[in-house]
């Protein structure tokens, strides 16, 4: 019986980048004062690697399943049932789950705005108002809220299917009516899923139009939130658990409620805190600390995930992106001065590149390294996109990553005898 | 939205080589005199590619294919079409296409000899005998010229199948008789093309055996062209058109005809010239130029491709293949001078090797760059297969290439959310 270890894995959400310009065609990550990672890139395996192939970029979903230890083309669920978990909704087998916004439509209902004036306040009363409504033939329908006008919907019932369109227009197409629900392909449980969903919309419709939070919103010339659209439609059923799968105990800790959503859906718990914001005033020394403290409480696998990272290359911060590099930088320094090496792996990568200059992800590989007592070392001069290129792990995919920190770990099954 | 691109690919055919003695155990990129390559190389991403996979020799259609983002295993239509469309044919859906050859017939259809004597005159007049041709269900057959005793042929009709044997009956066997055409798997379609390929080679025999060109040919004791044997049948169904499906506008500049005409197949316009030849004698300069033409006029993607170097690699003639990749770097410098680095990639890469000692296509990889303002750089010092083993692209594949410039250049859409 092969001795098992632990692992803890830094996530810095969009990290990859490009040279650029302004940090002397270095990227964010060269160009950062890095002493810890430094280091950890010396003593530990580093290359640049693919979130799914070379070229290919990927949506923040897609990204973390793949780190998780998804085949994420075989298993994407759609952005419905990753939106209900981030909820704090029990997703079950059958469900289909739903991306939605509370919505504004007008006569023959014409979408007049998506977002219902980018409603803030009182969504929550809203929502409760929906929340378990029953519809026609048994089936409960959910409706949970999200940040902002953002929900997610569950119908929960007797063969439903996803293969549905859904009754957002898109943004392209505000100022159209509604979409009419149909079968995307052809099949019984998919008619009746659409038949579902148009009888929710219809009553959600009836029921906002004369709520009293609609009815201060018209009178303070506000667009009234009378409707849910719905858009993304999916099941959880393809995704494997994979904490059961590899027979790990593992968390997830993030200020961004979509990560933690993604985690439960492998089987991950999620740990979350008033100071882990998702933001650039997120306290990464905390999650740190967290993580260290879920190590000694025997989590196997803990996950701590920065998204500042991201939100600097969106935004074209390469300045504020070196400086969240930093701030993990010295959470790393720390990590490294608590964990014992000998039984604890640390190891750093990224759901996928978002260069400052093209502020947007790209299919571009993100820099990586595994680090332990006994791993091989392929000793680069400092951490970055250009030292890691002649790393061992050079042009690896993000599932590789995983397996490799599973097998260090003891966690992966031989095949063969 | 992600800002648009554009970028200009220079494929130098048969390019990757091994170490050769007459050079000092170097390749002949390694040996020649390449400064604006080494610069690219020092400035851009390298490593050696694999057409496919590691060790699997590919044949020019192939190695383009690939190249031009297609999956050739999965989509490869047969040499035929490729002919067909090189030969100038508009090739619809349906149609199945083959490659052929004026040969001569004796007695009980004998194959004398499988290229007329090698016949080069007249065969426009001898093509245009047949060309358009009804066959008994109404089924039209079309004969186009190319080179020397080549055609293309294509049979236009109802429920056609591409998986039948042709007539020719190969290499190895000539002086034996033509092969009757018969269904390779079990289907109707298959059946009825066999005896529709019979049939019109029955009456290719009838018609061209009285034509003036043969019997001048043979008061001359020439071989008559008095049948078209054919191999290599193909639909092009399969072949998916790159430029619609990555939405971009693309464009082959070529002296080879088959590189202009597989670049149709994806959907790439094709230009050429008369200085464009093919040969050792093409004009490489004028072929920059060109590209820059199309750059300026707003193409997306442009390919530039030089037949020399894989001449050269089947003739084992190091020293000439030194001497084009030389004229070759000579057009990169120019290219690199006349581009915007910041808006305009340039990639230089092969659709296989040719060894010279090989004289033969073979599985090894091709050395490769992408360049740009934007792209990371790994430094070699030199351009060549030994410097570029190290490179971060070392080891991907030509698919993997096309979609890393589909990227860079904002053509590819992001899985997931």
């Amino acid at each position: 019986m092969m001795r098992k270890k632990q692992g803890i894995l830094v996530i810095a959400d969009g990290l990859g980048d490009r040279p650029i310009s302004l940090l002397g065609r270095l990227t964010p990550l060269e160009f950062a004062d890095t002493p810890n990672l430094d280091k950890l890139s010396k003593e530990g395996m580093t290359g640049n690697v693919y979130p799914i192939s070379p070229g290919v970029p990927v949506g923040t979903d897609v990204g973390h399943l793949e780190i998780f230890g998804c085949n994420s083309i075989e298993v994407y669920p759609g952005r419905g049932p990753i939106e209900a978990i981030s909820a704090g909704f029990d997703l079950q087998k059958n469900d289909v789950a739903f991306r939605g916004n509370f919505a504004t439509v007008g006569e023959n209902d014409v979408v007049l705005d998506r977002r219902a004036g980018r409603i803030t306040q009182d969504t929550h009363r809203l929502a409760a108002s929906l929340d378990g409504m029953v519809l026609s033939d048994g089936t409960v329908a959910y409706v949970r809220t999200l940040t902002e006008h953002r929900v997610a919907v569950v119908l929960r019932g007797d063969n439903l299917s996803m293969d549905i369109e859904c009754t957002d227009p898109g943004t392209a197409h505000e100022g159209e009516a509604l979409v009419k629900p149909y079968a995307l392909i052809e099949c019984e449980k998919a008619v009746r899923t659409a038949a579902l969903l148009q009888e929710f919309t219809e009553k959600c419709n009836e029921i906002l139009k004369k709520h009293p939070v609609n009815i201060k919103r018209q009178a303070e010339g506000m667009y009234p939130a009378n409707v849910i659209i719905t858009r993304g439609a999916g099941m959880n059923s393809s995704i494997p658990n994979i904490a059961e799968k590899f027979d790990i105990k593992a968390a997830t800790i993030a200020g961004d409620v979509t990560i933690g959503g993604i985690g439960k859906l492998v089987g991950f718990d999620y740990f979350t805190d008033a100071n882990f914001t998702g933001g650039f005033d997120t306290h990464v020394a905390s999650k740190g600390q967290k993580a260290l403290e879920l190590i000694r409480q025997g989590y196997d696998w803990v996950i701590v995930h920065i998204k500042a990272t991201d939100l600097a290359g969106h935004d074209n911060l390469p300045f504020e992106k070196v400086e969240i590099i930093e701030k993990i930088d010295k959470m790393i320094g720390e990590l490294m001065d608590s964990v014992d090496a000998d039984s604890c792996y640390i190891a750093v990568t990224s759901d996928h590149s978002t260069p400052c200059e093209v502020r947007d992800h790209t299919g571009d590989s993100v820099p990586t390294i595994i680090w332990g007592e006994d791993v091989r070392s392929d000793s680069p001069i400092k951490a970055g996109e250009k030292y890691f290129a002649k790393g061992m792990l050079n042009n690896l995919t993000a599932h590789d990553i995983f397996m490799l920190q599973m097998d260090l770990m003891g966690f992966v099954k031989k095949i063969g005898a």
